[in-house]
């Protein structure tokens, strides 16, 4: 009987030892999440490049190459234990700087975690586009992926090693970060373009607002399919390990996104507007910001209505903006700030099985009001000290020639009979 | 003893509640493959704003933007139920419209068939670039994404809830798509580009070819690349879960690509031509079509002279349709659907273990046959009545301005000077 | 008793029934890596094309383009089996050749190492830019893919199917491929350009270097992304399967890349130089190089050190090519010899629990050294070879042209107004 039993347990054994373990597979999963997020970045300078003038090309393209590492390595420094050390109090972690060892998973949610750090701090360089220098920039983006973003994050998500946030305390449901992220982000970028002004010329001096087209709509299509290949990484991946329902998240993405591009299109057409390339791309997108706080939480039909509403959102948050004369060169604001705001109460209206209910949406509008609160003001106080000290804006000169000529000493498209396309005699300077 | 059974029964349960599920890790591979397979739709808005002019080239990208998200909604509301629905027929299902709930894996094959039917909406955007409406060629996309494409995918795929397709049962192998994505799609383009006739100056008067390069050949190269890379998620996604067979279905994929890539630079040297990138190009894609119908029935020995024929498939085949006075702007329906049917024929012939089996190769050109016999009519029926009320073809003026001045309101690369490039003087419309 | 036994062993064997096996999991891995290792190819081609001037983009695109195709084909011929065969000598492997059957861990084992293949084989396209002829150089690149890299991998990788390398034996660290695929690349490449000579231009007749700007900044800046992305299939890919070490391995190529930049930005300012857009994408690629060797065997400090002197060595490495009058066109030598040696060596000093031993630093030495050793000469003695028979530079007329006009019959942006650059009048030709 007993080597009976025992025949038994090695048969057993066998195909369990044969099995990918959870900790590889979830492992695996999420290496690949993160180069899904990674290349997100790719996706920003793109359509952040193709939104600028020709004279800023290569400027646009090196601040997204660059936030992604410096934001990185900053983030490893302080960024990751501020957002999920050990929380004794609720509002920041003081362990796990700059990790060396650890468990393999460590490694692993620190990978993760970087790309979403750096996915943060690059939402400011398209709305800052074509004015700012990138020694101020750079500085910013490391304050905003080691300290801005990790704060507010740790409230919503820390206590990885020890202790909750108090948002997550209180039950607030951001499941990939339309707040924590993209609302941060966005904040942050809205602070950096008050600082800065307007461009030369984006407004006449009696406020009336002058298009400045980007140069090169290719580049921006490229991008939008980029960031949205990269978000099934940045929503799916936010399970932290393979599930089943990992279907219905990447499914809410997609159907979100598709009807963000049609809600922007829709919008554009009530209002007699020419359907733009970029502002129906900027609706796809918003719709991806829009679903990412509830992507897990709710059925495909709601995941649309977000998506659909979002697209809207970021049509109108397009054009409020400019009626108040703030120049955001690619939409981001409106995309990531009032889109997330809006996926953010939608993560709460449309919640599984507790549908409309107000404890739960007004948890949401806290989380959200409090993204606002904390990174606004400190942005705010970052760029000003940037801009008191090094100096955040360029000269009228530079921004006439080009920053990729300024700052780079180089042009973009040395072939192509690059020029300066504006010459600012007719307009003032504003900001 | 039950002590001891008892205590070998968590032991053995322990490593068993670690491993990883299929039904999870399935979940996890389908989404990756998904958001592959949506990178095409990338390549294929790359690949076919490279090949038009500049004065389209926003044109061309807004419309593979859209007609994925219009296509992936129509999709989900009729497309999927016709498709997988309750099959009674045989001829189309009827069940799981619009569907909002269900187990876990409904949401991810949801989300992968959505995909597929995209990338089949998609193949008519490219041949009909640069003369056709915005408005009226989504309408198209619509109706090929939600009504074309599933009923014929349902004689071939269908009955995932009950039921069989008719094609399915005669023993008609498609692992993935040869016949069911690819040349349907190229018989909608086929139908789509004789209900609008060539672009201005594409044939003199005397029927003579004129060649109009396409404006940016690296755009192209990519769009390559990104499909090529998007190809690995269509073929070895559409196992459906992880599988030992994957690598041979990859490898096949690879090498058959390859091969198409040589088999179209043979072809253009054996008669003398320059070897093009663009036509290089599509022998690469004309193999990926030609292995998706056998990629996981035949060696790699097969596989490669799948594509090495694709490759001469594409060159001859386009070369046909030029003589016939019909303007395929980017090759689409030789890539698609000659070397579609060529791949299907291939399946058969190069069928495991059965090779050159006369009662398959029926069951496949059968298949071939009836996608023609469907897709056909119902899309020139489709084009035609498009044609006959909102309209398809754009103004003559429209198309020597450029469609994206004339429908978008905004040009592709503002600063490089773009120009009307023909001004159609000495040639007369055809079609 | 029995009957109790019996439903127990039915309980047990299911979930292990319904887990996923460990090889299908692996499979799965290994063809998602293989994927992003392909994507490579196209990083490469974006990159190369952006730093060449727009007359050569065609031309550019085209060889990486069809290395990938030529050389997966010869490698599947003749490569493998030297690379993996049975190896009785440990010199080259002598089974395998052409293989069409096989375990299903074959074909997903063959895909990868294919994958590797190409991008060692496409690493001299870059450095030899702008005046190679296209046969020529496919000729080279499938002698590189075919016997080259094959012959040097089997000493330090093969016997796959028996035996081992005697680099192996020896103890030889190479994870990924510092050495065997970008040293051994890289050294073919500096053959390839000390064989064709620098470009029409690029030394005065005083040897005073003239900068040549590549046409496309931002195709760069993309190719710069792509390869960051690839990547994370290179490294992470070699493990061959899904364990938890991938965090580590795909974290550490993360944090050198982002630290190769940062070392390439400080070493452009430390000597007042511009920070160049390309040299800081070249300082993380050599970032990326660097970590290959070494990424599953340091800690995350150790790796960001590494890559932070790989960036001072592209710098640096790149300035001393051109005192030497060579002339590499993207930096290639640079980024995958010069800092591949440092990564092989690093890989040695910093060697989990055992750091700085001499024993095995002189090995690391020891397999870098027989790179240059095996590969240079045998390179130089096929493009020598090439040169003297169908000829491997183009003429000069040709080159002034561009190659797109002179081999391809086409050009890259026919509508924005492509002129030759330089007429060459002032300057001699060199090599």
């Amino acid at each position: 009987m007993k080597s009976y039993l025992l025949s038994l347990c090695i048969l057993l054994f066998a195909p369990a030892a044969h099995a990918a373990s959870d900790a590889a597979v979830n492992t695996a999963w999420v290496v690949l999440a993160s180069a899904l997020v990674f290349f997100m970045q790719a996706g920003f300078a793109l359509l952040e490049s193709g939104m600028s003038r020709a004279k800023n090309a290569v400027n646009v393209m090196m601040k997204n190459y660059m936030d992604g590492c410096v934001g990185g390595i900053t983030y490893w420094l302080v960024g990751f234990g501020l957002m999920f050390g050990s929380n004794l109090t609720g509002w920041f972690g003081m362990s796990h700087f700059a990790p060396q060892g650890g468990e393999p998973w460590d490694y692993t949610f620190l990978l993760f975690q970087m790309m979403f750090a750096a996915t943060a701090a690059t939402i400011a360089s398209g709305a800052m586009a074509e004015r700012t220098r990138y020694a101020g920039y750079l500085i910013g983006a490391v304050i905003i992926s080691g300290f801005i973003y990790p704060v507010f994050g740790s409230w919503a998500w820390g206590g990885a090693y020890g202790g909750q946030g108090w948002l997550a305390k209180l039950g607030f449901i951001d499941f990939a970060g339309s707040t924590v992220v993209h609302s941060v982000g966005a904040w942050c970028a809205l602070a950096g373009i008050m600082v800065l002004g307007p461009r030369l010329g984006r407004f006449a001096n009696d406020g009336t607002p002058r298009v400045i087209p980007g140069h090169n709509l290719g580049l921006v299509t490229l991008g939008g399919f980029v960031l949205w290949v990269g978000w099934f990484g940045f929503n799916a991946g936010s399970t932290l390990g393979v599930t089943e329902s990992l279907g219905l998240i990447a499914l809410n993405t997609h159907l979100s996104a598709a009807c963000g591009a049609l809600g922007a299109m829709l919008a554009l057409r009530s209002s007699s507007s020419p359907v733009l390339l970029t502002t129906t791309i900027n609706g796809s997108l918003g719709g991806l910001v829009g679903i990412t706080a509830g992507c897990a939480t709710m059925g495909p039909g709601f995941a649309m209505l977000t998506g659909l509403v979002a697209g809207f959102v970021v049509v109108f948050g397009m054009r409020l903006l400019e009626r108040l004369q703030m120049d955001d060169v690619v939409g981001a604001v409106a995309v990531h700030g009032f889109a997330g705001v809006w996926g953010t109460l939608a993560a709460g209206l449309f919640f599984n099985g507790d549908l409309f209910s107000w404890a739960r949406i007004s948890v949401q509008l806290i989380g959200a009001g409090m993204a606002f609160a904390w990174a606004f003001p400190m942005a705010l106080m970052v760029y000003f000290l940037i801009a008191k000290t090094i100096g955040l804006r360029t000269s009228t000169q530079d921004e006439q020639r080009g920053l990729d000529y300024a700052e780079h000493a180089e042009v973009g498209y040395p072939e192509f009979g690059q020029t300066v396309t504006f010459d600012g005699s007719e307009l003032t300077r504003r900001g």
